[in-house]
């Protein structure tokens, strides 16, 4: 069934947005009495489709229960990579249940911030909405801006993690599992070239704890994809 | 350091390839004395390159000891999607570790074999050994061919997983531990549309085990690469 998220809830009766409501009118061609998902304050209801004349209404018929979000919080800190690689990294990661993102403007990033930045965001947004729907998740991932360095080091959180080539570094599995009541968990994964021996300092010294994957050399967004799984495996029951 | 693949080597000198001896001259523009890494018989050496003129030869400098091998063979089935979604899986599963992959023509599969299939195996062939190169494995996966559910159901495994939204599922944590001696691990992943009831009846009669990844709905590709990275993360240290 079709998913979909809405803020405006009356009387039992969604509104849907003006984008949604033209998904159901004229992209899925949706009638009065079919029947669609709705997650509302982090609740899903089915619901009836009652008017379509403007915006769509949607009258809730039961509500369900869900299992699909983890108990922690996980951000990923994504160096800013090209357009391609940064739109399945974040369609992807929020298919593995992550609960923020920000982009990383790091040394080695190709990608620079530009005056076209706020609608990158923009579209980015988008994209996790609909990876959202589509997963069945019943948050929308945050999508946070791009940062700097100086503003990475603030970010809090109780678990720092970051995916390194150097020498003195842990497994995931050892960090996980020695980190297990950590309930908010940084990522910070990357650009193409790898960070610099300064910015790799600099975490360190902000407690950012160098992490491997393996022993095979992954490429950027396959190594956010593949630490986001590695979690989900080590949270499952 | 550039990784190249050989099978060439006489008295301590390897030739390459005449797609490898292209690369190293006009996409590389190496030179005589520039060092590159080759892999022969899963075994790496770093190399002087001594001759240029036609195919490349490179001269044996030293042998490296290297562990990016799983010592387990795993085996990816994969349900024939899209063009850029397939290239996607092959990359990112060679990343991960995989040792042979097949293609199923599931009954869902918008894509079908046909007189371009030849072809299309060269084009995956290309991309494994590519994406081998890159990620600094010692073996290149094997892509085995197009598939049907007879040919699937006779493939030799002692673990045999099936990636299932049915009912009756177990986790793939679960699985994994519980058959951690088996050594030769299949995976079957469904296209887009899911497996239909006779095709998981005929697996499940086949001893493949109905597994989830967990409570999210998680696109084909997305399936593939989760799993693969769960394998990697069970059997770290």
């Amino acid at each position: 069934m079709q998913r979909y998220f809405s803020n405006s809830l009356t009387n039992n009766i969604f509104t849907l947005s003006k984008d949604d409501s033209y998904h159901i009118k004229k992209v899925m061609r949706m009638n009065n009495f079919d029947r669609i998902e709705i997650v509302h304050d982090s609740m899903t209801y089915i619901c009836e489709i009652i008017n379509l004349d403007n915006l769509v209404e949607a009258r809730i018929e039961e509500k369900i229960k869900e299992d699909a979000e983890f108990n922690k919080k996980v951000i990923l800190v994504q160096s800013l990579v090209n357009e391609q690689k940064m739109d399945l990294i974040l369609q992807k990661s929020t298919e593995l249940g992550i609960s923020e993102i920000y982009a990383y403007k790091a040394t080695n990033s190709v990608v620079k911030e530009n005056d076209k930045s706020n609608k990158k965001i923009e579209r980015w947004q988008r994209i996790v909405k609909e990876a959202s729907e589509q997963s069945k998740r019943t948050i929308i991932p945050q999508i946070k801006g791009i940062i700097s360095l100086k503003e990475l080091i603030k970010l809090n959180a109780n678990l720092k993690i970051m995916l390194s080539v150097n020498e003195n570094k842990k497994s995931i599995k050892k960090v996980l599992q020695e980190n297990s009541s950590c309930d908010i968990i940084i990522i910070v994964v990357g650009p193409e070239g790898g960070f610099t021996n300064d910015e790799e300092k600099v975490l360190q010294e902000n407690n950012f704890i160098s992490t491997t994957l393996g022993n095979r050399v992954l490429r950027t967004e396959t190594a956010s994809l593949a630490i986001l799984s590695m979690i989900n495996y080590e949270w499952m029951d």
